[in-house]
């Protein structure tokens, strides 16, 4: 098992990444103020692991909430629907809260986790890559309003991540590869060796080699931990995380939520932020056909799924949460491993990236 | 103008107290992120003083949410209206939320700019007395769940507080009389000589006599903020705060929310308190005698509107948010400005209290 600390000072707290992890929860999970624990699920997870994860952490008074599958349930009626939940089972300022799933039940729980009785104990234990290498990491909580995603939220850290690598077994295949997605982000945003890693070892990637996959996990979560010290609320260098997500959010927006999976628009994400850095900067098609090159043979979408108006995904992006004041801001990178965050891009650079992406 | 700080590091914020300080709201609020203001408020003080407001900030985009009147319509109903509102009208990350009104307004505002986009800045002018005194500064914001009061809410400090002593005056004289409630509180927990002085200056309290009641709300924040400053997140010291509250809580409880005015509630609760407190420090009658009849002469109610069952009320605290794994704690006095927060007090001695108020 491998230990990594996010060193947020006072909230510091460690993200256990190893194989089998279920079978000592309760010593991982460490001392909490109370008896009770709320595991938070959805039906497919707590069908595969529920009954490991209760009897692990059997010391415990344990109650479950499974919530429904998926993003359209990151609401504020699921989460009102937890509260009522956690009311009725009697949970107190000392419960501590379980988040056992992807990053719906993650961001979910997390916010619910920041707002009862304002502010208990939890523990995120993600089931999908995706969470295991960015969601769960960083302290992001937040559910969806119906005119944009994670509207409604908070910073939020956790007590601690537990990463069971051996999980990932039962990920289905668009899901483990939507995973991937986010660690060829930290590849371009921070690390070209690990990008050449990735390059060098994709079959073993798609075998779902645990040796392989366990680095993979943990130099994400290095670089994410490494990011959120430096700047826990996203006021300037956190922002670079955001790589192929401006484009990534609206793509998910216009194709309507649920069809596309967030890493699946991310991956569509990076190559138009990498057409748009390549036009910006002059740079060479290379940056652009080596991360294409990867995505194919990591199974990730490379173009969008339909034909769109560029103007719908120009709207889409306006409503951007990231966006201030009516400016869209983009993480355009200069080489691989080499990102800047900028709001004084060219409009016309814009354009073209749009128009090619959007009218293929 | 009287500033106070509530001496919070980087989160560090004034506490403006003084004669129409509506007039000059933008040039106190200070510099804003943006260029957009939400005023969140409700109908009786949107009428009396809204226009006034919107004309002071006129050099921003003013949206005002008008949310009914009463501590029943603090909930997530409201709460989530509210996001609908300011995804409606676009506003952003770099928003600032105005809260105009009394608790509900401040409380709901201030849960809901802990919690739109992960937190935008907020502003406090309270427009009631118990308000300008209490709520409005610390951070403790919150709704209401049809379970219990205040069960969903944050830690979430204040841009600035903005106490504009003047709108006292069209303040009904029931909820005057509350805000003197918590006045009363901050004597007997903190400072004997404000209790004495509100003892001999009641005519001119009752009469609203401005140059008194400076004082009362500014030594009511100063010692508000003292505490808030040395335990923001109340792991104890804060926890003084709560004189009168636990019982105080199962009271409007009770009694029905809305039935009672939470300062009145608290008036019942200190006394209530008080009597505990003789009971396990085997105190004499004074300390009682003193409270009671000063709360007498501010117009405040010293006994249970009803009779009622005193398991009912038993059963109402050990659902209070404050007890710690079903442990009731209380705040008792040992004498005038010396309190302790007790859990093992004695049992009988909580027993006489109960049976003496429930069953007048």
């Amino acid at each position: 098992m491998q230990t990594i600390f996010v060193e947020l000072g006072e909230r510091r707290y460690p993200i256990y990444i190893g194989l089998n992890l279920f079978d000592q929860l309760a010593e991982l999970i460490g001392e909490l103020a109370g008896k009770q624990i709320a595991v938070i699920t959805n039906p497919t997870v707590a069908g595969l692991y529920g009954e490991l994860v209760s009897r692990s952490l059997n010391a415990y008074d344990v109650d479950c909430f499974e919530m429904p599958d998926g993003e359209a349930y990151k609401n504020l009626d699921t989460y009102g629907a937890l509260m009522d939940f956690l009311m009725s089972r009697r949970h107190n300022r000392s419960t501590c809260l379980v988040a056992l799933g992807g990053g719906v039940v993650g961001d979910l729980t997390g916010f619910a986790a920041a707002t009862f009785q304002r502010g208990v104990d939890f523990v995120q234990i993600p089931t999908t890559l995706l969470a295991q290498v960015d969601s769960s990491v960083g302290g992001k909580t937040a559910v969806n309003h119906a005119a944009g995603k994670n509207m409604i939220g908070a910073f939020y850290q956790p007590k601690s991540v537990i990463v069971s690598t051996d999980v990932l077994a039962t990920l289905p295949a668009r899901q483990y590869a939507a995973g991937l997605a986010e660690v060829v982000k930290y590849g371009i945003i921070d690390d070209p060796s690990l990008f050449e890693y990735m390059v060098e070892n994709v079959d073993a990637i798609n075998r779902r080699d645990n040796g392989v996959l366990s680095k993979l996990i943990a130099r994400s979560c290095e670089i994410k931990a490494k990011v959120v010290a430096a700047d826990e609320r996203e006021t300037g260098l956190r922002a670079m995380l955001n790589f192929g997500h401006t484009f990534g959010h609206a793509i998910e927006k216009i194709s309507g939520y649920g069809k596309l999976l967030h890493g699946e628009a991310v991956a569509i994400g990076m190559l138009m932020a990498t057409r748009l850095s390549e036009h910006q900067f002059n740079l060479s098609a290379d940056l652009y056909a080596r991360i294409e090159t990867l995505l194919n043979k990591l199974n990730l979408p490379t173009m969008l799924p339909e034909p769109c108006d560029s103007k719908d995904m120009l709207l889409a992006m306006g409503m951007d949460k990231k966006a201030v004041d009516g400016q869209i801001r983009f993480v355009l990178a200069r080489a691989m491993g080499d990102v800047v965050v900028m709001s004084d891009f060219s409009e016309r650079a814009l354009m073209a990236t749009l128009e090619e992406f959007c009218k293929p």
